[in-house]
């Protein structure tokens, strides 16, 4: 796998770092959000048990989160891209596309047969920068319907 | 945990008609689908493993199909709707409803805090099932902007 140089595949040694991130995100985003601290562990456990995969920016510049299921349809898992983000102040240089390039590679590499994600109406750029890499938001084919992400907090 | 009578959690020993109906609801909407005998071992491993949790409808008539995943905003699980199916000539009995239901108050029961999903904008029957068990499309809050799944082949 040729990653951009920019971005590299974290190991439990990044999650201070992806915690404060996440943190970082979540602030921009969000009222409600778990200290670093907390985040932090939950990175280390997980990034150790192989439970998430992250794609790391350096200087502490952005992350892609990815997780994996295992499927009926295929013997191969399937990708799901959970968390993608670029501090504000560095945007529009590329580092979401290399973050996303990276996330696509490594999920393939770990031999997922298909990736997807939820993202909002309104965020043009991701959609944009998904479209660009092949993602589609239409079911059976182009002109098929628009897929809709829906969630319930229990 | 009293689900509507008409459904009951699977279990590895329900593999085949599991696979049979989800061969039947993938021949209904699209081409591409292995045959029942692989989706079978698939479930059979799955279930054993607790890799994938089902709700069956009695008599063959459909099924729910939920999956885990570890979360780093929370200690929960967060639970994944990845299919609801009831066959053509028994919808409109409430069978989705109660699919649905049980699937929730699983997801629940299990410890997750949160439960998603994706479904095409023209399936109107699902979406009004979804948003009248709470479901939202909308992001941060009901006038948020609605939000998109998306998806690419690898």
């Amino acid at each position: 796998m040729a990653f951009d140089p920019r971005v590299r595949l974290a190991t439990s040694d990044d999650a201070a770092e992806i915690a404060r991130l996440m943190h970082r995100f979540d602030t921009e985003y969000y009222s409600d959000i778990d200290e670093p601290e907390k985040l932090e562990r939950r990175y280390r456990e997980q990034l150790e048990a192989g439970d998430v995969t992250v794609i790391l920016a350096d200087e502490q510049l952005g992350f892609a989160q990815l997780r994996f299921r295992k499927q009926v349809y295929s013997d191969a898992p399937a990708a799901y891209v959970e968390e993608l983000y670029v501090v504000p102040d560095r945007r529009g240089e590329g580092l979401g596309r290399a973050l996303m390039e990276a996330a696509v590679e490594t999920a393939r590499a770990d031999g997922a047969d298909v990736i997807d994600l939820g993202t909002a109406t309104d965020d043009t750029a991701a959609r944009g920068l998904y479209e660009s890499l092949g993602f589609t938001n239409r079911e059976g084919g182009p002109d098929g319907p628009s897929m809709l992400y829906y969630e319930r907090d229990l």
